[in-house]
This record gives C-alpha cells, structure tokens and sequence, in this order.
C-alpha cells in the first residue's frame, strides 16, 4: 500500500517533475536518464507509461521528449504538486475505480496511514453516504476520503463533519466563483440542489476520538442526463451551474486546502470555532424546514447552530428544539438564498 | 464463539440446571440421562466435568448425584440463573484468564454478537481504562464487557459512559447496601476511593452510534495488599468497605440489572435524561476540583452537568467553564460526600 499512495520517490513522479521543470521545452532522454536512474531505452518505456496515463508526451531521437498536455486526473503527483497544506493530502492515493474510498482509508488508517493520507478515486462502485446510505458516484465528480486522528472529544464530532462542509463550500467558491449554501448537517447545496456532501466515520472512547474518516463527494463535471432521475430535481453540479465544467485538480486541490485551515481550526477550537464559522457562512439558517428523525416528523423555522453544533429549530408554539442527528428538508422559502451563477 | 457463549443448550448447563431443580436432593443417573440425552456411564463424566467447574456433586452408586454447593465464578448459566434483564447479559461468554474483556467483545460485536452480549473474565492480562491507560483487574474483582448497540446519536456518547457509571452506583448498592459517589465522568467512589469504573468505546457515523462496547471494572474482593502501592490511597474494594467479601455472581446480576434499566432509559431519553438521574444520585456536584485537559490544569467548584452530559465548572472569576472531556481530581473537601460504611 505505501508504494500506491506515496508519490515522493515514484519514477513515474519524478519522470512528470523532470518534464515539467523544463517548461514545454525538449528534454533529453540521457539528462532524463540521470533525473531518473534509468537508462534512455527504459526512458522510453517510462515515456509510454506516461502516455498511458494520459499524458501527451512529444518524444523525438535526438531532442528528447516534451510535456504536451497534463491529464486532469487527481494521480498523486498531480495532487500535490503545488498543494499548500501541511496535514491534509499527503500522502495521496489514487485509484481509477474503488467499491469506496471510505472502505480504503478506514483500512489504510488501521494500518498506518499518516494523518491527512488521501484517497481518491475517479469513480465508486459501492459510494454511500450518510447512514450508510447508497451515493451516486459516478466519473466527472471528486470522490474522496481523508485520514484524520483528531485529539478531541466525541461530543465534536458533528463539529467535524460540520467543518468538513465549510470546507467544501470555501474550496468550491475558490475553485468556481460559486457561492453554495450549507444545510445542515452536511450537504452543500447550490440553488436549492445538493452540489456536495460530506460524512465521518469514526471510532473513538468516551474521552478522545482515536480514527475519523471523513468522506467528501463533490458533483464537479455531471451532467444533469448522468443523475438518476429521482436525483434530478435535488441535485446539481458545478458545471451544470457555471454552464462549463472544472478541471478536477485544481478544484480538489482547492477543497483540500480549505478543508486543512477548517481542520486546524477544529483542531484547536472544537465545536464552538466551528459553529461560530458556520454561522458566518452562507446557511439555511432563517428557512422553515422539515426534521425528520424517525418516527417523528416537524416543521420549525431553524434559528440558530448552539456550541455542540446542534440545529436549533423554533416551533410554531414558539419553543425550540434542538436537533443532534436527522434529515433536514429545506420547505420552499420566499426567496432563493443563493442566486443561481 | 457461539458455542463458548450461549448457556441455553450446553449440556453442563442443563446437569447444573437439573440438579439445582432437585434443591439439594438425590438425583438418579437415569433420570439425569433422560434430562441430559445421555448414558448413565457419561453423567459420571459430566459430574467429574462439574466439579472441575469448581461445584461440589456427592455421587453415591444407587442414589445419584446431589448438589451440594455452587462456585462463585461467573459461569454463563450461574449468571443468567434469574438474572432479570431484558437485553443485558444474553449472551454471556465468560473466560478465566483473557487479555482485555474490551477486545474480546469488541472482536465478538464485529462478527455478529445479539446486542447485550456480556463477556466477563475471571483476571485480564491486559486490563485497560479510559484514554487506553493499563487497568489493575487480578483475581477477586467483575471485570466484564458489554456489546451494544445504541441507536443514538454520537453527541449521547458521554451520556451512555455516565449511564454506565449510574447503573454500577445502584448495582453497588442493591448487591452491598454501599451508597457510592459517582465521580465525573466514569468513576465510582467509596470514601473518596475509587471502587469501579466504567469505559466506553465505539464505533459510527456523524448521525448514528454503530457498536459500543462498554467495559466495568469493579472492585469487589480485593485486598489492601492486592493494590499496586501507588493505587491503595487511592483505591478500595466492596469487601475492604464492608469488612466481608461479597460474592461475585450475585453482584454482576445485580449490576447487570441495574444496566439493563439505565441503558433503557438511554435509548428513550438520551443525554438529557442520563443527566436528569445522574443529578439526583450521589455525585461530586459542589466539590471543589481541580481539572486535568493536558496542556492546561485549573481549579474550581464543580456546579452543574449540562444537557449532553459535560462538566460545568465554575472559576474563582464566576465564569463557567464546560469540561466535555479530562480529568477531574477531587480537592479536599470540607467533608465526606458518602458516609464510610
């Protein structure tokens, strides 16, 4: 598994580093040799593996080979090339296909992935979100887990997760220009449809949290004939909104520096620097809503996030009522509260 | 597993089961046989296998076999003998000598153990208490854990270790007539002694709590000289307190029962109801404390328990502080909270 998921010493690596240090310009395949250890027939070899990747690599006798185009596939050399954060994404763990990052990470972690270690994945045969519900993920969007070993108590998990969605909502403003709006507990929604969500799994004891792994999937290049149709009318995705899609990369690279300066804020604050932040950010506070929570259901206006990140939902006999765990339905408002990009 | 733990159609359960039912009276090796669905020649193994167990059975040729008198070892069939519970203690998996009942359980839950499924040693090898600390658990005290799986959602988790604590504080009493203190957030004391404590570990998402398993360590016949020196100021047992030893069986059912009533009341109520009954037992409320969250230690009054069961603790300044995790060290108070028995 270390050989996967660490880029550091990967020949494959180092072949895209030496290529694009030289900026579009020829590269010899003896200077690559020495970049590589390699002698210039397995440069050959190394350039086809290359290409297989998806790489355009322009090799001719006696020039040597040039980087032509990049794939935009979140390998793990991509990933981090120029990513600015100190604990989340390193390393990273590319895999075309998976039944679930999840799945990988909560393994990976058992067995000494550092903290921050990432998975991702072009596509999920067995995506599932929260309450181990099945997730619609197919390629074009971000699929994602992280490792994370959080020193903090249980009662901040919500606050995690909430987190978590702040993140998301930063990176894809970042990457898109697009304001999304948090519902709680861990969608990010665009014009009222489900952009992005995120969930925790974790184990932990009354005192700490021991492994979180936090899940995040972002509906980035789907079309709207991708989503199965009882999705269509609740869920969008970024190119849907922004009428062009997004390179993955940048935008996951986006999502996991905002989720590293979200992560260290959790890290230090807890629950109440989270709350405080979600309450700052655009959120579904103010709009009258539908708490499911088996076997009840209500409607309320939701008023505010107390410190434990609970949703507090005002009542129509004035009371409120705190949601720790449930489904929220947004009930049609007055307004949007995103306009529509 | 399942062999080792279900009581009900294992053949020492039903030869002690039918000789109990002769209430001390001969029992005939023919009829034993008919109970048994075994030759007379096997009922003298199983009588030879019984008192291996550590039952005293007279055997005389032409009489049967009599039960004279029952060990004091928590012998599946011993425990659920009357043992009035609804979920707790079915199954139950005991086992002289094991490293940590946590893991044991833990390991069990994974691969399918019914909900209440207790296992419950003689001695650990490896006994472990909150935050992963080495826990003394020889010969003489209940070391036991519990497979649950409470669908609550993880911001109940402390609640579920207080409900624990709660439960052991009325075990103790029905079992001994000793009034102990529960000590924020998982300790019981007697006379400002530590006498049990109460561990939970767990596993879930942000919304559900998946398996908890909750591990209680009572002292129940320990001696001084049984404790490691730095422990005897600071630990007792039932029998030191009571000047006699309790016996052991009795006093898990009594515990057992007594979690069966407060794990109830959790799964209705939760949080807010654990900290309702948790307010009006026995308890440190009012002591003066000094608290332990590494890096910051800090001293105050002890005044409240919030609604998700975390610790309100007022500073010489008249601000509150919430303690949602830590170590709490008792300061000399003006007086005992418990009277010595």
């Amino acid at each position: 598994m270390p050989g996967l998921a660490s880029a550091g010493d990967d020949t494959t690596a180092l072949a895209v580093r030496a290529l694009k240090a030289a900026r579009g310009q020829f590269v010899s395949g003896e200077e690559l040799g020495r970049a590589l250890g390699l002698s210039r027939n397995a440069i050959w070899k190394q350039m086809e593996t290359l290409r297989q990747l998806g790489y355009q690599v322009q090799s001719i006798r006696g020039l040597g080979h040039r980087l032509v185009d990049v794939p935009d596939v979140p390998l793990p050399w991509e990933v981090m090339d120029g990513l600015a954060t100190r604990r989340i994404g390193r390393p990273v763990w590319y895999m075309d296909t998976t039944t679930s990052t999840q799945d990988v990470a909560r393994h990976w972690g058992q067995v000494g992935a550092a903290e921050g270690a990432l998975v991702v994945a072009t596509e999920q045969t067995s995506g599932r979100g929260r309450m181990r519900r099945p997730y619609f993920t197919p390629r074009g969007g971000l699929w994602f887990s992280l490792v994370l070993r959080p020193a903090r108590p249980p009662l901040d998990i919500l606050a995690l997760s909430l987190a978590a969605s702040l993140a998301v909502q930063e990176g894809i403003r970042a990457a898109s220009g697009l304001t999304a709006v948090l519902k709680w507990p861990n969608d990010v929604l665009l014009g009222e449809r489900k952009v992005a969500g995120v969930m925790v799994e974790f184990d932990g004891d009354q005192d700490r949290l021991h492994q979180a792994v936090l899940g995040v999937g972002i509906n980035v290049n789907l079309d709207a004939d991708a989503f199965p149709a009882e999705l269509r009318d609740r869920a969008t995705s970024l190119k849907l909104e922004l009428g062009r899609p997004l390179p993955l990369v940048p935008t996951l690279r986006c999502v996991l520096e905002a989720l590293d300066r979200h992560y260290e804020r959790f890290l230090e604050g807890g629950s109440e620097a989270v709350c405080l932040a979600w309450r700052l950010a655009p959120n579904m506070l103010g709009r009258e809503v539908r708490v499911i929570s088996p076997p009840d259901t209500w409607e309320g206006t939701a008023v505010e996030l107390d410190r434990d990140c609970a949703l507090l939902v005002r009542l129509a006999s004035g009371d409120l009522r705190r949601v720790a765990a449930g489904d929220i339905e947004l009930l049609p408002g007055v307004e949007r509260l995103a306009p529509r990009a």
